[in-house]
């Protein structure tokens, strides 16, 4: 192989819009200041500096439609945001709360008169602003949101108000120091009736950074890392706005006071909406994974020049990447980065696909409502509902099944990528041993700055789970409720047996109980172990087995008239696995592809790599398989001893593997590691 | 039970050590300050205004022996210690910096003028000294350290030098800011031969704070973590320190300039030095268990109050902590925390057994040294060693088998406990969120301050591969060389099928073999799964097989003509994986001790806690036992299902279970948990 041919293939489509923002980041070594150093408001106002400098370079514009100003290339936007975590993740994030959620919000839930008076302000940072939806009391359960827009119908205007402490907004990017307007989430009250969460701009500072009347700012204090970014809490003492400051793609309130949306029921009205901002969720799992990539970087280029201990007599010590161990610490997990990316790069090629096509749409309802059999559910993707009675709603826009499928593949490969960050960057942590506990050779930075990205923009374990659900419904096209209650009442209702015989897998699965060796087959257990229909076979055949066995359980628990939510309680865990296992599958074949449309040059290396991440994958999960017959013990320790081959296959090209990262080398040219011979 | 009752048993025999610790803790806010807000050399000289103040209430001087002006308490000492872990850490580590590395080197690796002349004002923090052992360029392997001290017989000095950049003494706590005397590891130079690495007193900087003449002190710069503790560099440049500056504990060179040593071998004399140290690493596990506890306490309140989603139709959300996943995620971690507790006191209680005895002896010649069967390893425990031909040395201090067997049992409670802090306070820190994510709330930085638990004081994967080759080595009672090499000749020498067989555990496994159901028990999964003897026969089965199969491996490998460095290293994750079972087991069984001693108010709870950490402990291993036949697939789906029910068993106790720590309110009233109706 040679490392640009593979640089160039994980560049993908969009090499230009990460070359340009790979080389801001090698042109200017402030980029990686140690910024840890500064004053907390140092930092920020620093922080601040960079955001305005990669706006003026026109960069966050990118990812806008062009009358709004923007560029018009959201695959290029997201690639380039992705590539942000090369550097300062400070800048990363308030630069994804400014242009993916504050402005997101903007375009994706207001209409054209919001566009025309902020959208540009917006990305070019001119208008500075938060995304205050969390609250002290709820994070993931965004529908039992606290604050309160109350319309005042004799002056036309919504009064923002925070009843309780627990409404509170808490954890808001931009809110301590330096946004004046904020995309508040709040229970929508018209008359006497509320109509769920909706989102209205709010003005939170003056031109000169003072608190506007009625609103409190405060400050969350140091964190763990990110401490560039100026989180802060809001809380509103009956604020007025005008009625237009609410974002009103999706419902408004007319000159009359009426309310009026196209979407009926209030369910899917709300999750429509939040089903828009799923551009968060998709940057930060590339974040994560850009962010894992830095951290092998450096420690794998540091086991390649570090020695200690060693054979006896020798002249040198032996490379610490030379020891076994050292390779099983480091290498799987190089390995799955690579999976993890090519199912990155497959997310946001169907976020494109949707989203390019939908940004520019200024009517939701202008003949782009159809009948359809989907339920309120189908844009859920992003939180559980809490349970509102309340009919079937119908009608559905088009391209909702689509969105649906990619809110559940955003959620999932947020999850799975954002936890292995966390497991990467610490796994290269210790294997720098106190080296690596310096800030200087930035692994303690990565670790402390995306240590939140596993529960931020959706804790992972609820984002699992709704991964899984989305999974259970998908047994039949039209479902009852979209909460635990309903997912459970479904089930019963529907005869599971027969929903498992109606999934696509159905097939692949009876094949797999002849072809996937068992017990018997000691004869020769490695037969066939690299075999890529092996892997995918094992994969899909535990995710549907998973699956299948959830939804019996469930269907049991109700049969045997249990509390609907003590059924799904007791299976949580058993729901959450069945998510991890079917995202699994998604990256492992995503890896497939990858390896398929490789250029010759590169495959083979590039098959060693997969092979790697198939065979620990399912020797991680290798305990699941010998319960259910699927592997024999002796099958199971040939793959132990194969991962342990693959990695000395690996460990030659580690540098070069790492090395077609494309990072700038300021990011990983730390002091602990000798300019690598291989740039 | 009560929770007194409860947190009396925890306390055991040093409880009122530990409440003195306590009672400083909770009267004085300081020691919860959250100093990460303070610049840099602020946080230090706070930590070190802590520092004088414990010194002042007696605390470190319970540890040392009466006539140096210490208290004569060594367990208490231990204990309180531990207990510091609930305040800041940095303080935790300082102290363990001055008192256990600084003014320890003095106490065992020096003779009566030392004592004398230092050990008082060391002690009493007015001699503020550093540990010198660590370089740049060696961290494990310490017997390969750069630094010389070079006897110059002409003027009767010893001249301390630091030779190459890798030489430099890296990562020294107090050497940035506040050392005045470094303990410097160097090899000893007289005449032209090397001695080995041997510890000098060297003085670094002056009564005012000014680097004395020839020394070169410098700042690693900011941390992950610990940034209240001054972690520097120092080189020295032909540095000259009296004769009389070399502890001389084990090696003197006398006025003539003639090396006298008892102990001929100079590995062993080197190890036998290192041996002394090995309260550091008592300590460091200590301290990481008991920041988890103090992380368990914070979620597992914050799950206790903290409400999300729910119940459809119920009036209030459902309790974090009444989640099955959050309980799965939460209370495993607590069962553990108790198991390595009582792992700990036993620990402890060992420790303070061989060096309350010894700690007194000013010669370790006076008839104390006798002829054995030990070999040069015995004293290891601390790094590998690099080979270095030379005769057995038959003599060997008393004791010395239990040091070695002490120093093991350190080495593997230092590397499961760490682990267990980071795994711990990681679950914790993603299970509070956002607000687990602010610096106010404690998560973030036990997490970052307890991150380099695991690479310092002997890196974890290193310690758990000496414990291991211990176990190996243990197969006789006299050995040949003691590195891999060594190792596998040793092995290949003695027919390891004999070896196997004369292991003490031998009837047991036999026994096992039978007992232990595997594939026909299907009849009745569930027999016996809380029963004490079945865990600790599955936990001694493990440990033993897999102890047996590495040295089966290394004598194939040997057999087969292989390089002894290259046989050893392709079973290295197996030798580590026979070490992390040794422990598991000792973990398991101190457990176990604990029940069946415990006040019968307490035991039935108690046991219900060991219930859960024996099987999640076996269920975390299962795919192992599957993979022996030691584990039917339906008794493997049954544990699973049995850690579940114990999850759901503990839960209702789980607030009181964390209450019976004894943390003081101050370190776990954080913002985010409203206090305890338990306190």
């Amino acid at each position: 192989m040679t490392t640009s041919g593979m640089r160039d293939y994980l560049d993908g489509p969009y090499k230009a819009a990460r070359d340009v923002v790979r080389a801001g980041l090698a042109a200017d070594a402030e980029l990686f200041d140690l910024a840890v150093t500064l004053p907390r408001d140092e930092y920020r106002d620093r922080v601040l500096g960079l955001l305005e400098r990669i706006t003026a370079e026109g960069h966050p514009a990118r990812g806008f439609p062009k009358e709004n100003g923007g560029g018009g290339d959201l695959g290029g936007f997201i690639a380039g945001f992705e590539m942000l975590a090369f550097g300062d993740l400070s800048l990363m994030v308030k630069a994804g709360v400014q242009f993916g959620l504050f402005a997101g919000a903007i375009l994706h839930l207001g209409t054209e008169r919001h566009h025309e008076k902020y959208l540009a302000d917006a990305i070019s940072g001119r208008l500075l602003g938060c995304f205050a939806m969390t609250e002290t009391g709820h994070g993931s359960n965004v529908q039992a949101l606290g604050t309160t827009a109350t319309y005042d119908a004799s002056t036309g205007e919504f009064v923002v108000h925070t009843p309780s402490p627990a409404a509170r907004k808490d954890y808001i990017g931009n809110a301590a120091r330096h946004g004046r307007m904020a995309a508040v989430f709040a229970q929508l009250v018209v008359g006497s009736e509320n109509h769920g969460v909706h989102c209205l701009l709010v003005p939170i500072r003056s031109e000169d950074g003072q608190p506007l009347p009625g609103v409190t700012l405060s400050d969350c204090g140091p964190k763990l890392g990110l401490n560039g970014v100026d989180n802060g809490r809001i809380v509103f003492d009956q604020v007025r706005v005008p009625r237009d400051a609410l974002l009103d793609r999706y419902a408004e309130v007319d000159v009359k006071g009426n309310y009026v949306s196209e979407i009926e029921n209030p369910d899917r009205r709300f999750f429509t909406m939040l089903g828009t901002l799923v551009q968060g969720r998709v940057s930060v799992g590339g974040a994560a994974i850009n962010a894992s990539k830095v951290a092998l970087a450096i420690a794998i280029r540091y086991g390649d020049q570090r020695r200690q201990f060693g054979a006896p007599g020798s002249a040198e010590e032996a490379l610490l990447l030379d020891y076994r161990m050292h390779q099983r610490r480091l290498l799987p997990l190089l390995a799955r980065t690579y999976a993890l990316h090519f199912a990155q790069a497959e997310l946001v090629d169907e976020f494109v696909r949707i989203f390019d096509d939908k940004t520019n749409e200024k009517q939701p309802t202008s003949g782009r409502v159809v009948e359809a059999q989907h339920d309120a559910r189908s844009v859920e993707g992003e939180h559980d509902a809490r349970v509102v009675e309340g009919e079937h709603d119908a009608r559905v826009v088009e391209g909702e099944h689509d969105r649906r499928a990619l809110e559940a593949q955003a959620a999932g490969t947020k999850a799975v990528g954002t936890w292995h960050a966390t497991e990467t960057i610490q796994a290269c942590r210790e294997a720098c041993g106190g080296a690596g506990y310096l800030a200087e050779n930035r692994l303690a930075t990565l670790k402390a700055d995306t240590d939140v990205f596993t529960t931020f923009e959706g804790d992972n374990t609820v984002l699992l789970q709704l991964v899984a659900k989305g999974l259970l419904t998908d047994y039949r096209e039209s479902f009852g409720k979209l909460d635990p209650l309903g997912t459970a009442r479904f089930i019963a209702a529907q005869a599971v047996e027969v929903a498992v015989e109606k999934a696509a897998l159905r097939p692949l699965v009876e094949r797999l109980r002849d072809a996937v060796p068992n017990r018997s087959d000691t004869a020769d257990p490695d037969a066939g172990l690299r075999d890529d229909a092996y892997h995918s076979g094992m994969l899909r055949f535990r995710e549907q087995h998973i699956l299948s066995g959830v939804a019996r359980r469930l269907k049991a628990g109700i049969d045997a008239g249990d509390e609907p939510f003590d059924v799904f309680n007791r299976c949580q865990d058993h729901v959450i696995a069945a998510g991890r296992a079917h995202v699994d599958r998604v990256v492992l074949e995503a890896f497939q592809s990858a390896v398929r449309n490789a250029p010759e040059e590169i495959r083979e290396r590039l098959k060693d790599v997969y092979d790697l991440h198939a065979l620990a994958t399912i020797e991680s999960e290798r305990a699941w398989y010998l319960e259910h017959g699927r592997l024999s013990p002796g099958r199971s320790k040939a793959i132990t001893a194969l991962v342990n081959e693959l990695c000395a296959a690996v460990r030659p090209v580690a540098v070069d593997l790492v090395d077609a990262f494309g990072i700038p080398g300021a990011a990983v040219e730390v002091p602990m590691v000798v300019p690598s011979q291989h740039e």
